[in-house]
């Protein structure tokens, strides 16, 4: 508790976008996130009061940081297990707890609990050696998908794989993997909610998600087109999967549209890319959303603000051209509507250094303005 | 600018809620606020990294702070003037200068300038001594508002005038006064511009601003019921005092409505209580759009999100009850869909502890919303 204000102190372990963002939610409601940073100039150690430098794999560090929390949440989800589980046996409130957390750690032990409790993934294997990935792919079909067990994340930790050779070319690296088939999908898709330890959920609607070389760059909320009956499925799945694996906090659940219906992609335990549009799109926000989550205070309203919202990720693009003060000065002049949010990180080719979002009536008209908005600031041309 | 992102450093002088709130629309625009705080644990220095402590009266401690600034601005208008003509000698940026801000420093000043502008004004009186208010009190009626040159805000500064004797005490005081008379009117209004260097102004629909004990204490927007002749009339009015007084950021012109049409009462120029409502009520905030002005970006679009929205303010009550961590518990079940906004400051009766904000088509529903949840925090009971 914060000795003046009676309000609760929430730290996060990781200070980039998603702490700087869930730092501006905090905010609002009377509260200053303490950040454990890797490094002063990172995205919310920037703009936040209350940073802690540290290493989030050194337990120390972790217990100096959760001193004086009333809750630890995250950031990311690169905190080893046993720290967790240090934490929480310690008297820390743990949220996302370790036992909840490990699926989004490990996505041989996600694929194995969803299955157990009957959810659609993909068809997947273990694989301990060059046998397994070899009989699995010449059971669903060359190429494959191998994923790192651990550590993956924007298309990092992940290959396709079409031949025996390559396959044995990648095991040799010693990466612990998974494979999976390579599903023929339609889009993909996300359902994203939050999750309290009393044990309420609540989720947003259903919104589609665009890759490009395994980043996402644009989500549209509501997903245009879906199936009243598959929205409706694909939170009831995000909503079972939150309740039965006992996560606290925000949930996203990567999701795959084929031809035969949803199948479970990927989990993340955190305010997550596909979002980030609730900020202006929804009543509550993920970041509000995640804070109330972790500190068992009953969720805010999950409506929309507008009929349609379009997200579009910001990726640095090639150094030159005008700088980022003036291309935020031409975009508010061609787009008085569009709201920008920039993460402070010095501009890199394909780094995420912000995103933009734009609501309405018609989504293919936020969409193209999404689009057209955040390629300008990436590329600093209009396209 | 910042060095890594290449983003102006925008310097507000003051570290209240209105400069913890722009701390929230800077880091949007991949900014941080740096703010200048007479206490490290006022409300905007609890939430900011980039605190400096200093008095706001003390030229080296302004020239110090200003150092690295693209802009200095402020959340108050106490800086004296001679100290901003310095900054601005010296080579700073200072939005709104000091030409501009003198107009709201000096009661008297500002009601010489709009009555040479040919502006609504009620009928007033420079005092030089009692003569001069009697003879005013004598032509108007009795009572008069006496109100002190400069400094008064929220109540303070203003004083009810019945009788010549009343008018001696306050006299004897050696505060310098105008004299106003007490304008009987409808209901109080607010139009809520912005103006940018390159000269673009750009207004938020006119509200309507409920007071208690002087203290602002609910917003409506837009102003229901109002004569769309007399919301054109206000925002245009309050645009030409932009333009005429050389305002660059925020400004907010607060009106009488009487039987006989608009009048003004007071000038801020910052952002404002009665553009509260804009964080979620309109695409653009004021405290975006203060930003944007100062740093001569092109304005933000002031469209309404909402067909009614009604803001009331957060006033510490008696001392006891639940706590207010316990009191946002239950306002969050019971009103999952408002927002709450807690500026961090310690309890204390009358004293603006945050404010809540309502949104949907019925204004009456989003008043009473608003109304019966910020009572609630307020007192810890449900009226």
């Amino acid at each position: 508790m914060h000795q003046r204000t009676g309000l609760p102190v929430v730290g996060m372990v990781g200070a980039g976008q998603l702490a700087r963002m869930t730092h501006q939610a905090a905010i609002s409601l009377g509260q200053s996130l303490r950040v454990l940073a890797a490094a002063p100039d990172e995205s919310a150690a920037l703009v936040a009061a209350d940073v802690v430098l540290g290493d989030h794999t050194s337990y120390p560090d972790l217990a100096g940081f959760a001193a004086g929390c009333d809750v630890v949440t995250f950031d990311h989800e690169h905190v080893p297990g046993e720290h967790l589980r240090a934490l929480a046996a310690a008297g820390h409130a743990v949220h996302p707890g370790p036992d909840a957390l490990r699926y989004a750690q490990d996505k041989q032990q996600m694929r194995e609990r969803l299955g157990a409790l009957g959810l659609p993934v993909p068809a997947w294997t273990a694989v301990r050696g060059l046998d397994d990935l070899v009989t699995f792919a010449e059971k669903v079909g060359w190429p494959v998908m191998a994923k790192a067990v651990r550590g993956g994340y924007d298309g990092r930790g992940v290959w396709p794989v079409a031949t025996p050779e390559q396959a044995a070319g990648l095991l040799d690296t010693g990466t612990p993997l998974i494979a999976e088939q390579l599903v023929p999908l339609r889009r993909e898709l996300a359902a994203v909610v939050a999750r309290s330890p009393f044990g309420q959920g609540a989720s947003w609607p259903v919104v589609q998600t665009v890759q490009r070389d395994g980043i996402c760059v644009e989500v549209l909320a509501p997903a245009p087109g879906l199936a009243p009956e598959l929205a409706v499925e694909a939170e009831q799945l995000a909503l079972t999967i939150a309740a039965e694996l006992g996560v606290v906090g925000v949930l996203a659940v990567e999701l795959f549209e084929t031809d035969t219906g949803l199948l479970i992609n990927e989990l993340a335990m955190r305010p997550h890319n596909s979002g980030h549009w609730t900020i202006e799109g929804s009543r509550t926000s993920q970041f509000e959303q995640h804070l109330r989550a972790v500190l068992d205070y009953p969720l805010g309203s999950t409506g929309l603000t507008a009929p349609a919202v379009a997200m579009a990720n910001v990726l640095g693009g090639p150094a030159g051209g005008p700088g980022l003060d003036e291309r935020v000065h031409h975009l508010s002049a061609r787009w008085p509507a569009l709201k920008v949010h920039l993460y402070g990180k010095a501009p890199r080719p394909g780094r995420k250094l912000g995103h933009v979002t734009a609501l309405g009536a018609d989504p293919a008209a936020v969409r193209a303005d999404a689009v057209a908005a955040a390629a300008y600031l990436s590329g600093g041309e209009l396209v």
